[in-house]
């Protein structure tokens, strides 16, 4: 048990009884974790290795891009019951992912992971490119997936809601977010940790239990490498940062700002793909979620949880909703030292009972059509105020 | 009228009463399409211009894309009831967008357009960056949304599917394509023309009558964009041509090829992003529908109606599925030369009842994680042919 910060967090680690590793991060020290042990007796967790048909990264040359094939997650537990949640605490007689009888907060590796072996014995031949059954390695290139996919509970609460959440725990969720990060990128040919939130049926959402996950990935996606890429163009061609430069320019046009502290604006972007697209950003920039300060980890759980309830308001029933932290990659310093992290936080609900699909223009040309105007949409959201608030 | 090919089709121009083109393509000459008149003396169609809040095409600086924002779109036509199908031929007291009381395949302009005007009186002014409300033209640029959006109806029969067409309609159908990619790229300020299909309610389809629909896009799509950029770096570095090393690795590994004929080959993706995706490349490489000679045209029909008619047998019910034409920019020669037009059809069904979602790693991160073996994938379509057919 180690204090990820001295003020309110107490971490720690044990392993699954297939062998994956849990973190407990809880609000109050000395609750022994650890000493619970998992009674399942689960066959060993897939250790990662070489790239196989049924799991590996393939090239994708006409896109110059890497496609995840995970063919074992087919499997994987769907819509159970709420008496058989996977992620709820251990009881007597219904032993579950989390061994422990109550929690916090915890992360613990994926049972269905995309990208596994991160850090395992078998992962040092994780870069090598193993080609097979072609024959141009230009054209076919394939590698093992070696990365970690985590779960990450917000609550123990199975009908609990991100939304619903205390601040407290919203600041716990973010050492929780900043702790695994760092971890993870320390892993050897993790490139970036990608932290995100998928909730509702309708994003195709298999577990309802308050929950998030985290995918440390052996390279840079490619949203990530374009900003990357678009920073330092913008850079080299107008001298200042581009997601300052961004964030200040919305901040002048005031027209999509939705909310904000003083450490965090939230604003729908000027050119918004989704019928329901706000970015969060920090007044002040860093690269990640670790190299957030103080003061801003604890200013960022206010202005969350107001928009995530703004979103939940503007419907008949709560939005379906993606958040997605864009974080910095792990190695590339120059890309750090330009980067902006930021939350993506979008809804593919465009009105009530009509979602917003991915067809022709999107899915094949990569072309976004959004039918809502982006500053119609911060209007929307900003009167989107509970009962008895000011605004 | 005017023969497109002195073989078999008859092309006819005409007006609507709000002043969209609707072309007719008949298998037979002389049936007097022109002389049927519009009776519905709709308002004026929009004409294009200005960039407004509601349309136009907005920068997103952070992934160096164009999004386009379409709010008029919102109140579009969505699954009317079958007798009054606005895309059926019109009959007596019921006018529908087709005047003519029968067809064999017409395109004509979209009533609810996302992209309009191009070639129009107003749309001179279709490459002007208009800065509004933002200051610095690096970070927020908008532009009209110039361009045209065409659907193309298959049939007069609404029950019909394109996998139920006789080859010989097909052949008509790729007359249409040809004609309108050529006829919307020589349009002033046009850049790409993308025919596609979109069918299914599983992915958002609003008008069950087979048809398709066609874009002109006054930019380079990203995803074509892409595939010029992969195809220039291959060329200079490995000094063939990355379409025809492709089509020529798959057909030597042989286990993800689907279907093929004399012309054509159709294959699951080494890398295949989608449960269910097959690409359509013909075997000699041309940059784009026209482009392709009387016996490629031919040929096309029975092999994409054999993989179609396999798509519709994989599940219970006929499968969702997206089809796009990847066809060459239209001015960029030098990607002209290099570029190789193929046919992606995409299924975003994994199983009976069970959908890929575009949740956190897609749509946040642009990472697909396919959970369908590809090789599986290709096994399953290769099976699924018809009682009573050879293979």
């Amino acid at each position: 048990m180690s204090p990820v910060n001295t003020k309110s967090v107490w971490k720690t680690s044990a392993r699954l009884s297939d062998g994956r590793e849990i973190v407990y991060f809880d609000e109050a020290p000395g609750l022994g974790r650890a000493e619970v042990p998992d009674t399942r007796g689960l066959p060993p967790a897939p250790g990662g290795g070489a790239a196989t048909a049924e799991s590996a990264l393939r090239w994708d040359a006409l896109a110059g891009e890497w496609v995840v094939i995970a063919a074992a997650r087919q499997d994987r537990t769907f819509l159970p019951p709420a008496d058989q949640c996977p992620l709820d605490p251990s009881a007597p007689g219904r032993p579950t992912e989390i061994p422990a009888p109550s929690y916090d907060v915890v992360s613990f590796e994926n049972r269905f992971p995309s990208l596994f072996g991160a850090g395992g014995a078998l992962a040092g031949n994780s870069t090598d490119t193993n080609i097979d059954p072609l024959i141009n390695p230009a054209i076919a290139m394939r590698r093992p997936a070696t990365g970690r996919c985590e779960v990450v509970c917000f609550t123990s609460d199975h009908e609990a809601s991100f939304a619903s959440l205390p601040e407290k725990r919203v600041r716990t969720v973010v050492e929780a977010w900043a702790d695994r990060t760092e971890a993870l990128g320390a892993l050897p040919g993790i490139e970036q940790v990608y932290c995100f939130e998928n909730r509702g049926e309708e994003i195709g959402v298999t577990l309802h239990h308050p929950h998030g996950q985290i995918y440390a990935f052996p390279f840079v996606t490619p949203r990530t490498a374009r900003m990357v890429t678009q920073a330092a163009a913008y850079a080299q061609s107008n001298g200042g940062n581009l997601f300052d430069d961004l964030v200040g320019a919305e901040l002048e046009a005031g027209t999509r700002i939705v909310a904000r502290n003083e450490h965090w604006i939230a604003f729908v972007p000027e050119a918004a793909r989704w019928p329901y697209e706000v970015r969060i950003f920090p007044a002040r920039r860093v690269p990640d979620i670790p190299a957030l300060s103080e003061a801003q980890r604890e200013a960022f759980g206010p202005l969350y949880l107001d928009l995530l309830r703004r979103f939940d308001r503007l419907f008949d029933t709560p939005a379906p909703y993606i958040a997605a932290w864009h974080q910095a990659p792990v190695t590339d310093e120059a890309a750090r030292h330009q980067f902006g992290m930021h939350l993506q936080v979008l809804s593919v609900r465009r009105a009530s009972g009509k979602l917003k699909y991915l067809a022709g223009t999107e899915s094949g040309m990569g072309v976004w059509v959004n039918d809502i105007v982006p500053e119609a949409a911060a209007q929307r959201l900003r009167e989107a105020r509970g009962a008895g608030e000011a605004g």
